[in-house]
């Protein structure tokens, strides 16, 4: 099985890393794809490097794309949004983390769908005609979405229970010892302090 | 404030990841350090950039040390462990995920200290003279270890309410959207099944 992690300027690492950890079965060959190899910065400075081009790999089993604080520069990519809208169709499963999806959308590939993102900027997925659910990981057909970045471990674990098995997903868990205790009440605007909540919204508009 | 994240062959991504996402506060300079510049390989086959050697950087105010599926090799790297031994004392916080407590173990920094590390390997800690705690975040004096992988988020978000007040570990915790929804129950060895617990603990001995 092949899986290709999309990497781009500015993306989130984390988004990215989740999915990676919880996929790193040993059947699975890894592709990290960029439009070109090498180093990729990602918004808060770390640096990962890309081994594969957009030309070099058509497409993958699964895709993974992650999002990026600077979400609407990398609407304009075109090169990855066109690679995103070929590959699409031969895969078994496109997946996305955080704004990843809004990229998705901009593919043409939630279009009908249902479909979610980061909190604070899911409801754009509308102009792309999904339909915004407000879930942690939505699954519609070959596509599944997840909120904002850390879904994206969540998420990772139900594909990897759909691919390997429920025995599996249980095995990856244990391993990264994924039984999270947040110490405060805060990660949905719902339960954040107001203040917390306004000063994103506007941070990601 | 300076953060030191320590990177080496075959470590876990997403145990750097995870605090590195979380510390990503605008007034931290980040310094990703190894042995040498340049590409590092992690043990699922992503490959990280360090940016600074460990003879730059004489210390920071926070260190953040990862573990590794192969953390008896990393057991062996005298320059990295003597960095850690010399780092500890000037900084402020010396923390550690997962196997990363192993060391800290070793550099002595545990030496007398209640600390924890991945479930798998967590006993091993009582021979560099460390009580061993059940906890997933353990605080003694000026050093935190985490468990497993991702117990690394909490550890620092944690870490991030002692260094910029609880409003501020709030607003991360809403803009990495990290209210956890694990699809199974499978994250400690108490509460997964006995036989994946016997498999991981016998891959990680």
């Amino acid at each position: 099985m092949d899986i290709a992690y999309v990497l781009y300027p500015n993306m989130t690492a984390l988004d990215l890393v989740g999915p990676y950890e919880v996929l790193g079965h040993p059947t699975v060959r890894r592709h990290f794809v960029a439009a070109s190899t090498g180093p990729v910065r990602c918004d808060n400075g770390l640096t990962l490097h890309a081994d594969t081009t957009f030309a070099e790999l058509p497409g993958a089993d699964v895709i993974v794309v992650p999002g990026s604080s600077r979400w609407r520069d990398a609407l304009t990519d075109t090169t990855m949004i066109d690679w995103l809208a070929a590959a699409h169709p031969s895969a078994t499963w496109t997946t996305s983390v955080c704004s990843g999806s809004t990229l998705l959308g901009k593919a043409g590939v939630l279009a009908g769908r249902r479909a979610t993102s980061h909190w604070a900027v899911r409801d754009t997925l509308a102009a792309d005609g999904a339909t915004v659910v407000d879930e942690r990981v939505v699954i519609d057909g070959d596509v599944i979405t997840a909120a904002g970045v850390s879904a994206g471990i969540d998420m990772a674990l139900t594909l990897a229970a759909t691919l390997w098995g429920t025995e599996t997903a249980e095995l990856i868990q244990l391993a990264l010892e994924y039984a999270p205790q947040p110490p405060f009440d805060a990660g949905t605007p719902e339960t954040a302090p107001p203040a917390a909540v306004e000063r994103l919204r506007a941070a990601f508009s």
